[in-house]
């Protein structure tokens, strides 16, 4: 198997170029101006190297990555729209630049665009592929739907959360990765593993990116720490510190959770106090450990494979890159 | 073939039922609340009526019928969302009754929901209607941009707005008849007179539909003429007016669309004055004539169809109907 670098600029070449019409421009411009912003693309090559993990890579494995790349920003668009997010990547969101209503129409024809490049697949592996596309589809948006649920509620447990961010983050993750595996005639047994190994490593990567926001390095992670804390995000940390804590510190947390600062000085102050009660209860070492589980899942079900493990081991360095090991 | 009233409700009978899954239930019920809304069924009906004018119904096409009345809702859906619009069929739109977050993701799971039911048919015709289903799609998004770019505009031409109303409200009950008639088997020379039938069909609906917001019997239309014009918006006869108006007519037309009134006694006085206008640049009668017209050449399309005269029957007692005429 080639590298996730190799089959990243692969998959670049083919997906660099305008995949909208020219008019109406203040549509397809919408639609093609977060395509620009980037991203790491972590989704499509996935596919290929799903593909390329049980045979040489089909060129339906291309189209099913870029119907999964145009999905993935189709969802970001109107996650955005939802999340009245500003910024993305520090541009400008789509609904920021272009209005609410042209960025809600330019998510929708990117949906469409999507299912114009899996139509283009042989008809062997189309009815499964396209059922599997639409499975996760909808799975993602239930994602997003309890996500904004769960921000009324006062208390969510593990467990839902644990749901619901693999429906929201890791199972067009885990799909992309079957997918690939059907173009490339894997077994039913083969997928499954392949999926589970996806979806594992995506919520790995999800407790990683909550640990990284409370207690990651401002120098190597770019920004402050805090920001889930400041906003009252539930994450996986929130969550079991709420679980673990004494009466008096969990008295002390939902305090601070209904406090919304605007001052620099009064953000610090709350991310802080958090931050010292995640410490208080370890919350630290158990997301540690946490990730960890996660990961050694993925890996089992990766060694579960029936393919020569050489074959393997672009996928294994794939999991170190995006969680971070050394080992 | 059988009528629309029968053809209406057999695929009634299959399609009043739960489409989407209990949880999260805060999504689905949003998205079986509007088909709840009800609507007369024409797209999907004009399915089964393409397939019937070739062949006897085969399962397939209830399988599109349903998936062209979940892509209307979906439309439906987003438009409202896009229209700021409090109201449709005298219920609560989805995004008044849902927020708006959860009215986008509604939209997003049913235009999902209709390619599942797209991929359910054989595999001779998926690609083909997957197609022109994108296709179709992609066109009503187009629509919608154009009509609210137009928002912005002082001056559309004719062409262009007969252009807009054609991608948002026309090419889907074309595209539903041709979609029929792919699976009846139909030849392509067949598909496209019936496709360019439907399509003069639903542009002559549009007129009609803007002549009776402004010339309609109020005891018949159910609901005071004029709404159109209270709000400014942009239709066939506005369109008209303004280009073959005098110099003083116009600049009346002008000052009008200016205003927002808010007391009835305003709104009444501004729908008098454009009426006065209309009547006296016979827009009212170029309207009759324009949508006589659309009739006509959507009748010779249905000439133009090889099949015997006597299976076209029910297609144009559907016209006459749509189009109220007596002849």
């Amino acid at each position: 198997m080639q590298s996730f670098t190799t089959l990243s600029k692969l998959f670049e070449e083919r997906f660099d170029k305008r995949h909208f019409p020219q008019e109406p421009h203040n549509l397809y411009d919408a639609s093609q101006y977060i395509l620009k912003i980037g991203g790491k693309r972590v989704r499509p090559v996935c596919v290929l190297m799903g593909n390329e993990l049980f045979d040489e890579i089909d060129p339906d494995a291309y189209e099913v990555a870029t119907a999964i790349e145009l999905f993935h920003n189709f969802s970001l668009i109107h996650d955005d729209i939802m999340d009245k997010a500003p910024l993305r990547r520090g541009m400008e969101t789509v609904h920021t630049k272009y209005g609410d209503s042209t960025a809600l129409l330019a998510g929708d024809v990117m949906l469409v665009a999507a299912y114009d490049h899996l139509n283009k697949i042989k008809p062997d592996h189309l009815q499964r592929i396209i059922s599997l596309f639409n499975k996760t589809a909808r799975e993602v948006c239930e994602g997003q739907q309890l996500d904004m649920d769960f921000e009324q509620k006062e208390n969510v447990s593990f467990e839902d959360y644990e749901r619901m961010i693999t429906l929201k983050t890791s199972v067009l993750l885990a799909a992309s990765l079957q997918m690939g595996a059907i173009i490339g005639g894997a077994g039913s047994g083969n997928q499954q593993h392949l999926y589970a190994f996806g979806e594992k490593l995506g919520i790995a990567f999800q407790v990683q990116d909550d640990y990284l926001d409370a207690f990651g390095d401002p120098e190597k992670f770019g920004k402050q720490p805090g920001g889930d804390i400041i906003v009252n995000k539930k994450t996986f940390l929130m969550i079991h510190a709420l679980d673990v804590a004494s009466e008096v510190q969990k008295k002390i947390l939902m305090e601070l959770l209904k406090l919304v600062p605007v001052a620099e000085i009064d953000k610090v102050d709350k991310v802080n106090k958090v931050l010292q009660i995640f410490r208080d209860c370890k919350v630290d070492e158990w997301a540690q450990a946490l990730k960890d589980k996660y990961y050694a899942d993925a890996m089992k079900h990766l060694d579960e494979i029936a393919v020569l493990s050489a074959r393997k081991k672009e996928l294994e360095v794939l999991a170190k890159y995006l969680l971070q090991r050394d080992k």
